[in-house]
C-alpha cells in the first residue's frame, strides 16, 4: 500500500551542543520518506534546485521510494540553518532561503494519483488543497502544519482540515490553532472541523492520539542523548502512516468503530514514536541509512515493556468500565 | 500490611483560577493518608496546634488511619498560603507559618515501631534520620524531599538516601539533587547512593519508575480540569505504597529480581498516578472523602486503555529483545 508525500526536500545546516552538520539532507518529505519507507513504498513530490546532492538520496531509492515526482528547477534548493540551545527544546533559525521552494506548485505525476494514503507535509495550506485536487479518492489523508500557517493562512488551513482524516501537529501548535490551553479541548475543537483523529506530539513528553471517544498515549522514548531534534515530527508521521500502510489497516479505518482499526492506530502511534526517536539520534536522516525494520520492531517492543502492566478488575469494579 | 507516615499535618489557604479555599486540611501526611488508606491501614506521626480542626480528620479515622501518633502542641498549626497561576504549573507562596512544626521532633509510638512500610514525608532530613532510628527493620522505606532540603541540608539528605529503598521526587528536584539535566542520568546517580528505585514525578507529563536495569512509565491522567494541584505528589506516594501494601508485595521486593515484584511495582506507579489525579480534582483532600477503592480501580483500568497496545514480534526480531 503506497504512500504519497508532498513536502520540502531541503538542505539544512544544523548546530547542536554535540556538533555541527553543514548542508545535509533535510526537509519534511525527506524525513518522512526515510521513516515510512521502512514499512511501505513511498512516492515523493517536491522540488530541488540544481545544487541538490541527489546521489545522497540513493539510500531512499534503494528502499522503494519513488523520487520521480521531485521537480528539478533552476535555482537554489530550499536551505535552512539553525542552532539548538543547550536543552535541545528550543532553537534559533539562523537563515532561511526558500530558493526554488518559493515558487513550488506541486504537480502530482499520473502514476502517483491513485495513492491510497496521502501525507501533506508542512507546506502552504493553499498547496495542500491543490494536492488534494489532483489525487483520486485516497483512503486516508493526513496532514501536518505549523504556527506560521496557523497565523498567516487560517481560512485556507480550515479548508484543509475539512478534507483531512488525521491531523498531526505539536502541542503548542494545536493550542494556537484551537486558541485554548487544554490539549483535550483543543483536539476536540480540531475534530469538530473535519479530522477524525488528531495526533498531538509533545516531544520528550510523548504523543497522544485523540479519537471521538477514546485516546491513546505513547511516552517519549527515554534516550540517553538527543543528538539533533530536526525532523523528529516528520519521522514520526512516516512511522505512523508507514505502520498503517504495512498493516493494510487503512480501508474502512475512517468508519472508526472496528476494534482492529483502533488497535492498528494505537500501534501506529508507537511506531511513529519509535521512528521519531531514531531520527533524533543522529544528524539529518543519518540514523535511517543503516536502520532496518527489525531495529524498529525491537524499539516498539521496548516501548511495550516501558508501559505495559497487568491489572485485574474485581467483579465489583467492572461495572461502568 | 500497615504503613507508617511521618510528615506535616497542616492548614492551607489556596487560590486557583477556579476558586479559593481557606484554612483547609493540608500537609504531606494528610494527603498521603487520604490516598494510602484506600488500600491499607495507615499510622500517622505529626504535630498540630491547638487550632487544628481535628474533627475534619474523622474521615481518615473511619478508614483505618491511626491518628494517635499526632502530637498536640501548644501554639499554632503549620499554615501555608499559596496562589496558583493560570496554567496551574507554577505558584506563589503567599505565607508560611511553621508554628508548632518548627520544633517538631517525631516520636514514633511503641505500637507503630513494627511498621513494615515507612514513608518519610518531605521534612528535614535530620528528622527523617531520627525516624529511621526509632523503627524496627521495616521491609520498605520510601522518602520524599524537596529543593529546600537539597540546597540547605545536602550532607544529611545523602545520609538519608543510604537508608532509603524508594526515593520519590519530582523532575526538577532529581535534576537539582544529581546536578545533571538528564533524568536517566539523575536517577542513576540517586541509585548509586542507596535507593534501589527512584520514582520521578513529572506532573501532567506522568511519572517514571527507575530500577537498576529497567524502567516503567505512566502518563498523566488526561483530566478535563485540574482544580488544585496541592498534595498531588503525596497522594501519589500514598497510592504507590498503598498498592504495594495491599498486594503484600513488599517482602523480598528489594532483592528485585522476581518478575512478580516488578509487576507489583509497575502497577503501583499506576495506582499512584490514579490517586494523584484524584487529588487535583478538588480542593484539599476533598476528593478523597467520598472516594472508594472501586473508583481507583476504574481509573487504573482507564490508564490501561490509555497505554496498552498489542505488538507481535516476528521471529527475525525477537533476537536480542
Amino acid at each position: 500500500m503506497s504512500i504519497l508525500v508532498v513536502g520540502s526536500v531541503a538542505l539544512d545546516s544544523v548546530e547542536t551542543p554535540f556538533g555541527k552538520a553543514d548542508r545535509v539532507l533535510g526537509g519534511s518529505a525527506t524525513y518522512f520518506s526515510a521513516a515510512a519507507s521502512l514499512f511501505a513504498p513511498v512516492r515523493v513530490v517536491g522540488v530541488v534546485g540544481k545544487d541538490y546532492p541527489l546521489e545522497r538520496l540513493d539510500f531512499l531509492a534503494d528502499r522503494e521510494v519513488d523520487l520521480t515526482g521531485i521537480e528539478h528547477a533552476d535555482g537554489e534548493s530550499f536551505f535552512w540553518a539553525g542552532r539548538y540551545h543547550y536543552d535541545l527544546n528550543s532553537r534559533d533559525t539562523l537563515e532561511t532561503r526558500l530558493g526554488v521552494f518559493a515558487d513550488f506548485r506541486p504537480r502530482i505525476p499520473d502514476h502517483f494519483r491513485d495513492s491510497p494514503i496521502v501525507f501533506l507535509g508542512n507546506i502552504d495550506p493553499v498547496l495542500q488543497l491543490d494536492v488534494l485536487e489532483q489525487v483520486e479518492s485516497p483512503a486516508l489523508v493526513a496532514a501536518d502544519t505549523m504556527n506560521f500557517w496557523i497565523k498567516s493562512k487560517r481560512p485556507e488551513l480550515l479548508r484543509v482540515l475539512e478534507r483531512v482524516d488525521v491531523l498531526l501537529l505539536n502541542d503548542s501548535e494545536v493550542r494556537e490553532l484551537a486558541d485554548t490551553p487544554g490539549l483535550l479541548d483543543a483536539a476536540r475543537w480540531v475534530m469538530e472541523r473535519g479530522p477524525r483523529y488528531v495526533v498531538v506530539k509533545k516531544g520528550e513528553h510523548g504523543a497522544v492520539l485523540y479519537a471521538r471517544d477514546w485516546m491513546f498515549f505513547a511516552p517519549g522514548y527515554p534516550l540517553e542523548r538527543v543528538f539533533d531534534p530536526t525532523g523528529a515530527g516528520d519521522a514520526f508521521a512516516g512511522g505512523f502512516l508507514g505502520a498503517l500502510a504495512a498493516e493494510g489497516a487503512v480501508d474502512g479505518i475512517l468508519e472508526g468503530h472496528h476494534e482492529a482499526h483502533h488497535e492498528a492506530l494505537r500501534r501506529a502511534v508507537v511506531y511513529g514514536s519509535a521512528t521519531g526517536s531514531f531520527a533524533v539520534e543522529g544528524f539529518s536522516t543519518d540514523r535511517f541509512r543503516e536502520l532496518s525494520r527489525d531495529d524498529v520492531e525491537r524499539r516498539v517492543a521496548e516501548f511495550r515493556r516501558l508501559t505495559a502492566f497487568e491489572h485485574e478488575l474485581t467483579a465489583a469494579t467492572t461495572e461502568g468500565v
